[in-house]
């Protein structure tokens, strides 16, 4: 499977796959060949890749797990196995950028950061000390009585603080637990603008789905994102984009065309099935997970969604296709790991299963597809 | 090996290996004593020290741990185990002190404070209630409208609250947490001119090393200071100090160099393999720990080369050298526990293991090396 749909391209065979090294420079180069490969692997239209478009396929998504997460080497250091920050937590939620940004570590990340309010900082932090949670976001109501011109330098300011991180992290994750405040959103907004100018790729989940829907050209085109709506969150991206509503017929198909509308980012449609694609081939997982709907669970997803993508682009030569595309990849293996985690935390907790049960279960779950040692 | 670098001096085996009573002026005596041991210790060139200077050895960490770490005695009441304060804690982090005070308690100390600012306190203290947390420093943004008459009088306050606590301390960890405002950072500075004052010996990590980088006057030929460089802050500070790049080929060498050349401060280098010197003597510890890197670790070992340090200086006459240098000592002794209790925890959680989880293997991986009856 993972062969199939490959573009061999001296470019990126040549280049994509050392490891990198541990200075900002190295990893402003690392994105820079992810993402031509990513743009290689998405548009170049060779016959095997117009074969697999053809049809769905369910992905394996063990084999996915196992390809896509290193080998722990003791030569590695901090950081090396991921940096992820969550974009998210307001004065209302703080728990989804919690689930998120801790799913993330479990899953093997190192260092995992949370951008949040204020008032949402010390409630996340006093989740787990693992964390590292800067309150830098602001809503309106911090700064009702300011003027528009110091209005736009808080703003300046929060971006500032955002933007001085940006280039050491591997992947984002935009939205759990954002909420809806205009001028948080719009913040966030510029901060998609700082993510797309250092190339670094970002998953778009919650309301940073509500911000994407309504203003489609902050990802139009940039391929290291990936959105993951839910089936609210679907139905209003195809109102808006493709102007029609969701046809369960043809699910595969109107998929590929809303991700090649908005210019090959990759769709992660998470349902009883998850359907994923890139505008170019479809994949499905439909493992089966748990009947819990517990909020928080798509929480989980987007911040492992962000831990395999950045795991993807790190691959030795060798292990897989160069083509293969790792936002695909990623959302193959976050979706799959999750289903198998929520499976398990159901056998143990049953009805009382909560995202925290199938947080403890990730680790686990991991381990049995693709043991650490 | 705990008698191969032995110094046999009259002045310090005569005095410096009472138990401490419980008043401060005892706390005082205790740490001249430890401080003119330390001094002979690192300056006395008699045949044997010479002879262990010239090659690095891997330490006997086991021995070593077994060697410092006090018998449980009834008889001894609060404190006796050591007082350990942790400098660090701001706006923005509050994993990292917490990890170094509550690591210390856990591996056997009797009280852990942490110093940190008024942001950071109540969420440090949510994470556990076994600290005592101080919430006494201040960061610019919350003195920015003061005129700088009373910025001083914020400054002198801030020492003041950290004055009146010296003395009862056993030893500082300075630096998890700490962040790099320049408020903040100036006030740091004069605390540690108070810790010299009063022989306190300190642990420099994080941020504090940061600190130390740009003012290396704070710790030069204060020979009770203990830095703890991650391969970055190696970096500058071979940089700094010995104005040259890291040279991986003589490692040993050019960690003995810049040890000796920051006055005989000891220095534990951490990399795969812990390179520990103060200048005369160069010590590795390199048993195998785990191939995670989440972040923390480093808090952990700081507080743990605390505590050890602390007990090096109680050891009852007749069980080592004296001229055994307790911050070596310390050293040794932390950087065995971290890598066995790492790897402990890394059996139980593999790729999903956390620094908490490194922390609740502390007391058992000790108790493995040196059971408490």
């Amino acid at each position: 499977m993972l062969v199939k749909h490959g573009v061999i391209s001296a470019l990126t065979r040549s280049t994509s796959y050392s490891l990198p090294s541990s200075s900002s420079s190295s990893s402003v180069l690392r994105r820079q060949q992810f993402l031509v490969r990513t743009l290689c692997a998405s548009r170049t239209h060779l016959p095997n890749l117009i074969r697999a478009m053809s049809s769905t396929s369910e992905a394996d998504a063990e084999s996915v797990l196992r390809t896509v997460t290193p080998s722990l080497d003791p030569k590695r250091h901090k950081g090396q196995a991921g940096k992820i920050a969550v974009i998210g937590g307001c004065r209302e939620y703080t728990g989804a950028p919690y689930f998120a940004a801790i799913s993330a570590l479990k899953i093997g990340a190192d260092l995992s950061h949370v951008f949040c309010t204020k008032d949402a900082a010390p409630v996340i932090k006093s989740y787990s000390p693992e964390l590292i949670v800067h309150p830098v976001l602001e809503e309106s109501y911090t700064i009702s009585q300011l003027s528009e011109e110091e209005k736009r330098k808080v703003q300046d300011k929060v971006i500032g603080e955002v933007d001085k991180w940006m280039e050491r992290f591997d992947c984002l994750v935009i939205g759990p637990g954002l909420g809806r405040d205009p001028f948080l959103l719009e913040c966030v907004s510029k901060i998609m603008l700082v993510a797309k100018k250092f190339n670094v790729p970002f998953v778009v989940d919650g309301d940073g789905l509500f911000l994407v829907t309504n203003s489609i050209d902050l990802v139009k085109s940039y391929p290291l994102a990936v959105l993951t709506p839910n089936v609210n969150e679907y139905k209003r991206l195809v109102q808006k984009v493709l102007n029609c509503e969701v046809d369960e017929e043809n699910a595969e198909d109107q998929l590929r065309s809303l991700a090649k509308q908005i210019g090959g980012v990759t769709i992660l449609r998470k349902g009883k099935t998850d359907l994923i694609s890139n505008g170019e081939i479809v994949k499905s997982v439909s493992i089966y997970g748990s009947p819990r709907r517990c909020g928080g669970q798509g929480d989980i997803l987007s911040g492992s969604v962000a831990v395999f993508l950045s795991w993807a682009q790190q691959l030795k030569s060798g292990q897989v296709s160069p083509s293969e595309n790792p936002s695909i990849l990623g959302c193959i293996a976050a979706s799959g790991l999750l289903r198998k985690a929520a499976s398990l935390a159901f056998t143990k907790h049953k009805r009382s299963t909560l995202t925290g049960d199938i947080i403890e279960c990730l680790g686990e779950s991991l381990e049995d597809i693709c043991p650490a040692s």
